[in-house]
């Protein structure tokens, strides 16, 4: 199936990974590259932090334990919440999270400060997500601090952190805006004192894709840490963004539900799994729960009182829904024609549109038989002429098209000489 | 700023490219490239004939009109129609377009049939974008022609419609999972016989930005035409593959608006922007009318039935909204800090909340102005009077509180004394 990956020894070398759809001979499988993680990545979930900064988004504790409990469930690897420095109930929220005994590790995300550090290493979390803008916008404009205090105080931090057991990851904000070199070095600075990942953010959401794979493939031959990344929105590219980095090398991605962040959000959770179940099924589809895809959306759409975007992948209402007549005949043959994603393992179906000018007899003909009906073909091709006509002229719903096709039925009746096929006596 | 490409020389020579914001000191620029045309791509607008495909769509010739006349305004280079063939109106509406004379090239869409491409050449269009399946899927479960076939009849028609003086383009459909030999195979020959574009197709959604620049960049070396894509969005990637297909060589970007088309859609026309702004700021600034991206958003929206997604690119109510302490910092000191987008540049302004009840009417007036409504300060308060009695009752989405707004305003055009200043007595 195209996207496949089958660059990972371990699950190619199974035969387990792109299934029965596997075609060794099509010259569009990503070229073999020993740094791609495209099937062995982990999730950091951040709709209890990054998405908290969501323009609607307040979560009270219940709601956040409701949210945690699910992902947890869901199989995400990683937890992300608030700072506890943000407020009293953040860090409470975060103590509480902490004692529900979570299959996902919790992290907390905070700033490069060493008593944000210590009030979150109370709070009982398993690891500490800590940032610091390094652009020079940023270092102008936000906290004014240069490259080697910056250093200085990352080293601090981690060092202190790492005495209490926790994990540790050290990210820059705004990193595509970020001198290369300056980047480089702190990040080869950090990784000697052996924290556990450092981040790439796309705090402003400007990169594009290959510059993605560029820096990410750069930042994997300087550090031998895990390599975390984090992709704003704001130009579309969230989901290709990620998918990029773990292609060049990445091990971790932040993602939130519905991509609900700072602005237009980050990349979603369900737009990455689709994404990455068309590239690595097998690896996707045993470690997430699919299924529960839509509940947790639906969870957090009503907590943050938003309504799931109607070209949402997945869950989007038409994700699955086909209606040029074309597709129709070709799908009705055979899902894989029009199809990447299987409805049937995110537990939803697929819909084939047939009320409307576009559709063709084979639609029809689907339909006909869902009423329990029998025609001929002949027949079938007759009433979408009518069906046709119809919506030619408005907009047509199910139950008209539907009565359109029983009322032609019933004239059936009186046409004596149509015995053979499907005339009723 | 990131990701603005200086590889055209045209542009980059007359220093025009990047503005004021154009850093060469940034390691993260694209490399220089002479292949891309990232900023100097066309858009084929394909509302009228991908979007109609979308499962909510009826356009009456009226509502096509509309549409048509605001691509037009916008500055799209061309607008697709649906193909003539699909039914009588489609035909007609076809003809009633090409009659409109407007600065955009009108196309129509047809599968490669001498019938079809008879029909749309009497129509007056300015050209076919003529498609045929070429994957093995839809050999097989669709059309069921083989390549030798396809090769013959492709250039019959494509002959037949230049002799017609018509411009054609020839595309595969599914490419992302053709053969690769046959497709380079295809486009030479229809390349040989003079075909003006040649179309790349992710029909189903699979493709990764990675491999979209791959295949256009091979392709790109082997046809002297322009290259055509067309990009579906299940997998969450069809701004970035769009991006990467330019970088590659692309010339032209097939898009509608807010994506609609297919399943979950297309590259949004919205969507795309948001991407080449940051890219191109100057060749897109100066060739479409960014302003009346909304409108025309909106417009779109209603005649389907569909409320823009709350994380759409630009236009999402969030795209410009700022929560965090932090960022709310430094956006004041410095716009660019949080933002690589100007709202401005779309005649929008950043986002003050107001659906709760701890809204103020300078919230709401805002919102009013958004939504181009206009409303004395004392209907604005009016209004936020009513905003606030409802979400003191339950939790408000802002489609709710839009609504309120809405239809508000609807009642004033009822209320004959307030024709001035409104001041209810």
């Amino acid at each position: 199936m195209c996207g496949t990956d089958t660059t990972n020894g371990a699950s190619s070398a199974n035969g387990t990974n792109g299934g029965a759809s596997f075609k060794p001979s099509s010259p569009y499988q990503p070229v073999g590259d020993f740094l791609s993680n495209v099937n062995k990545f982990k999730i950091i979930e951040s709709t209890l932090r990054e998405g908290e900064q969501f323009a609607n988004a307040y979560f009270d504790t219940e709601t956040k334990i409701k949210i945690a409990k699910a992902l947890d469930e869901f199989g995400v690897d990683y937890i992300e919440l608030t700072s506890p420095a943000a407020s009293e109930q953040s860090r409470k929220d975060c103590e509480a999270i902490c004692k529900l005994g979570l299959k996902a590790k919790i992290l907390t995300h905070v700033r490069c400060d060493m008593r944000d550090a210590k009030l979150a290493v109370e709070t009982g979390v398993d690891g500490l997500d800590v940032v610091i803008g390094t652009s020079s916008f940023l270092r102008e404009h936000s906290h004014g601090k240069d490259m080697a205090y910056i250093e200085k105080t990352a080293i601090e931090v981690i060092e202190y952190i790492k005495s209490k057991g926790l994990e540790v990851r050290f990210s820059s904000e705004d990193s595509f805006r970020s001198d290369l070199v300056d980047l480089l070095s702190l990040y080869r600075a950090v990784d000697k004192v052996g924290v556990n990942r450092v981040g790439i953010a796309d705090t402003v959401g400007c990169a594009t894709p290959r510059q993605v794979y560029d820096l990410v493939r750069t930042l994997r031959g300087v550090v031998s840490c895990d390599i975390e990344t984090h992709f704003h929105d704001d130009t579309g590219c969230s989901i290709a963004n990620a998918y990029c980095a773990l292609e060049a090398g990445a091990t971790h991605i932040d993602t939130s539900v519905l991509g609900i962040g700072e602005r237009n959000g980050i990349t979603p959770l369900g737009g990455l799994l689709a994404r990455m179940v068309v590239s690595a099924p097998d690896y996707v589809k045993s470690k997430y729960k699919l299924p529960l895809l839509k509940e947790i959306e639906d969870l957090v759409a009503e907590a943050v009182e938003i309504n799931t975007p109607f070209n949402n992948p997945i869950t989007g209402f038409c994700a699955f829904t086909h209606k040029a007549g074309i597709h129709a005949k070709a799908i009705l043959n055979n899902p894989s024609t029009y199809e990447i994603l299987n409805p049937a393992d995110f537990g939803l179906t697929r819909y084939v549109h047939f009320a409307s000018r576009l559709t063709g007899w084979n639609a029809v003909k689907t339909r006909v038989g869902q009423l329990g009906l029998v025609m001929t073909d002949d027949q079938v091709k007759e009433v979408t002429a009518k069906i046709k006509a119809m919506a030619d002229v408005r907009p047509i719903a199910i139950d008209d098209a539907d009565s359109i096709i029983r009322s032609f039925h019933l004239t059936l009746h009186e046409r004596p000489a149509e015995a053979t096929s499907s005339a009723p006596q």
